[in-house]
């Protein structure tokens, strides 16, 4: 059988009972070490698990799935993966090549970002399409995220946006010279998710393109290490959030559509500063 | 401590390992027991955690919260929530409560429905507003969910469509006596819920209201007891879908947007008849 087994966000403990009962007996684990990342390292896991785990970067997912699923149909291999194995990164490819190969899978579901995001208290009923906020470099600051979080607050929808994260990038110089010499990997803080937010901000009011909902002084709410030990949820402006430190990753970012005043009330918990507060005192529920 | 513990989705061994820990140490355990069910019940948890819980109906939950978080100032108290505990349905009052009696709380996150219907093989960032499905009666067949699907069909999204679930319902004539006899628990099938979708398909063809881009022949997914063993995933028509029957609850019912090749491969896994087929093949794609 291959199992697909979601790790959930936090700690190593975040596995479920069914998950680690898997992860126990197979004969072969892989851990997904590409598009997510835990608190805890592959060492951590190990140790927890109480056996050898192969980390599987992109280029063994995407094109060594033989290697990845040798002998499933006679003996059980795990694959990890950080959050839900179907949740914010699809691994449904995986699946279709086994069905291919007629080896018999399963997916064991945790927690993803996609839910956890309640912890912020807004409800996940409520969230229209989620977005991703890719690194900007100097050549490239795509935009479209934007329209997608203005259609949303249109429809009085929170949006979730998602972080980028680059793992094993190779410098142009590496990369040209075939070097397999890999740069730290980076993950886009709130932070700097909520600067690249202003300057489209200000870029479209310069242009007079639109009459934005967004504005400097909007709400946002950042999380960081969801399910973790030293997870932080905390509510600014768009404007404070830009300079403020949330510590290691992973980091989401969620900009409220219309909310609810119980909404409000929990966004309040967790509001950096009076500005932010009055935003969501009940004179404004 | 108060946690709140999701569940997850489908057997006992869902639950996390950190959950297990919590619950098997706490003072209190209280199993909510009206917004959701796994497919075991109370008794097949309580011989799995190996000690006694508490069933927590609507009313304990919104009017006895002192009883509910009694010392959990001092004590370890476990609130058990199937699926996620602010997943599909929140729990947040419950947080802000907790926040006003100055007792500290803990959310163990797991899967819910929300990232768990990626199982499905659609990609969770291409869906919209999730809509819920109420269960119609002579009088009252709201039609809102419908609006919501279009508006997302409109962009392209995907909508997940959570089906009505009715527990402790009283008869007419059981509420205006005050006697507490309940009718058995009801859950809104898949089946049920595209038969209501046709019936909107009839009356707005009828009404010439909208060119809806919603047919018979649309195609849908329904999931059944996600998670579990006995998980059932079927890709049919509405028309279809109106007959089949998925067994045992839960079921949710998800109608798709613009689908990337991959999206119809995966659905094509799961198609009951060579008529749903025909929408997935190769050629269509």
């Amino acid at each position: 059988m291959f199992y697909l087994v979601g790790l959930g966000l936090g700690d190593a403990n975040d596995i479920t009972v069914k998950g680690l009962e898997i992860v126990k007996k197979a004969a072969r684990v892989y851990l997904e070490a590409y598009t997510s990342v835990l608190t805890v390292g592959k060492e951590a896991l190990e140790a927890y698990y109480g056996r050898g785990i192969i980390l599987a970067d992109r280029d063994m997912v995407e094109q060594s799935s033989d290697e990845l699923m040798a002998e499933a149909d006679v003996v059980d291999v795990a694959f990890l993966v950080v959050g839900d194995p179907l949740g914010a990164t699809t691994h449904t490819d995986l699946i279709l090549r086994a069905v291919e190969k007629n080896i018999p899978y399963r997916v064991v579901h945790n927690a993803s970002i996609m839910d956890a995001i309640g912890c912020c208290g807004l409800q996940l009923y409520n969230y229209g399409e989620t977005v991703s906020i890719v690194f900007w470099t100097e050549e490239w600051k795509p935009e479209s995220f934007y329209d997608k979080i203005l259609v949303n607050l249109d429809r009085g929808l929170h949006t979730l946006c998602l972080l980028d994260i680059k793992m094993k990038e190779q410098t142009i110089e590496n990369l040209m010279k075939g070097r397999p010499i890999y740069e730290p990997p980076r993950f886009l803080s709130a932070a700097q998710a909520a600067q690249q937010l202003l300057e489209i901000i200000e870029n479209r009011s310069v242009e007079k393109k639109t009459n934005s909902d967004l504005t400097p002084n909007s709400i946002c709410v950042a999380v960081a290490r969801v399910g973790a030990d030293n997870q932080k949820i905390v509510t600014a402006s768009l404007k404070e959030m830009a300079s403020l430190d949330l510590g290691p990753p992973l980091h989401s970012l969620v900009i409220p559509g219309h909310m609810h005043p119980l909404e409000k009330q929990m966004l309040n918990l967790f509001a950096v500063s009076d500005h932010t507060k009055t935003f969501l005192t009940p004179e404004n529920l």
